[in-house]
């Protein structure tokens, strides 16, 4: 049921954004009860909530390429071609956007991320491994500083983002985690 | 006038946010006749437009420390400072979430951070000619490297922002810069 509830709620807001999303809509393209629906994730704000956690939890290839700024360069390409594809982009897109219509998709929308960054941070633990990376590198931070650029431009300053822009980002984000930035030496 | 109906529409959003923005509450909290707002700013969008003009408009003094990283600083610990005051962050919070609401506030926020980075673009010039950075570094893009870092935190991933944070993301795009990652010869 879960999985019928989160892909139409993608579709939902995919097509409609966050004013149009509403549980009835969510219910006909289910065809899971609108009670059941109330019961289970409150509104459409849970709902938005539960896609989030639904799409956190898909597992996700990290790059590997025995090289910090490699591995780098092909997570934020990643996040460059998704959220500039004309099929991949608008459900991403607007789901960012809906979560941050309430507290419940906040919540979420933060959980999603902090996720996402300790699990792209392998590449950096990989890059201590290595001896690339100063050891107590912040993995998470080094990730954050990658994508920021790209999540920046895509979704607060709405400036064109280009896949230039994404290899910057990463490179940048290298050179500074191997200058020990991201260490707590550099305190 | 147009301060006035400015200084309103702020007002307004910050106590209620876009949401609960209504012209009649600009007219009546303005003083100016909702016919005029209506007439001059087509509704509650162009009001969001025209406070985010009105701010870039705003001479914002900035720093001149004679070291490129030292200026960054002041730059991400001032976008720190006013964003997590209690009194000062909620206005230009509101402000940013209100105009991701249409395109004629999005608009008016793209062109209000590619102002804002041109202005702050200066002191990667200044760095250019003290020597400090190659010729022909994209000083916008060294701005926006030192602040998204920030404002992914604050509007994207809704992730705790820190004054290490800020400083740490100014000193990453020093040493891109200084590195010549915003440079035509990086391509």
């Amino acid at each position: 049921m879960r999985t019928e509830v989160v892909t139409a709620t993608l579709a939902e807001v995919t097509e409609k954004g966050y004013d149009g999303l509403t549980v009835d809509a969510v219910a006909a393209r289910s065809g899971v009860h609108k009670a059941t629906l109330y019961r289970r994730w409150g509104g459409v704000d849970g709902l938005v909530a539960e896609a989030l956690t639904a799409s956190a939890d898909q597992p996700w290839p990290l790059p590997d390429t025995g090289d910090l700024a490699g591995d780098l360069r092909l997570i934020t390409r990643e996040v460059f071609a998704v959220f500039t594809d004309p099929d991949l982009g608008p459900t991403p897109t607007a789901l960012i956007a809906a979560a941050q219509r309430s507290d419940t998709g906040a919540t979420a929308l933060r959980a999603f991320f902090t996720a996402r960054h300790r699990q792209a941070a392998t590449v950096a633990e990989r890059a201590i491994e290595r001896g690339e990376l100063p050891a107590g590198t912040d993995g998470a931070e080094v990730v954050r500083a990658a994508t920021a650029p790209l999540y920046y431009r895509l979704f607060v300053s709405g400036e064109p983002l280009d896949a230039r822009t994404a290899e910057r980002a990463a490179d940048a984000a290298a050179l500074a985690a191997r200058a020990g930035l991201f260490a707590p030496e550099a305190d």
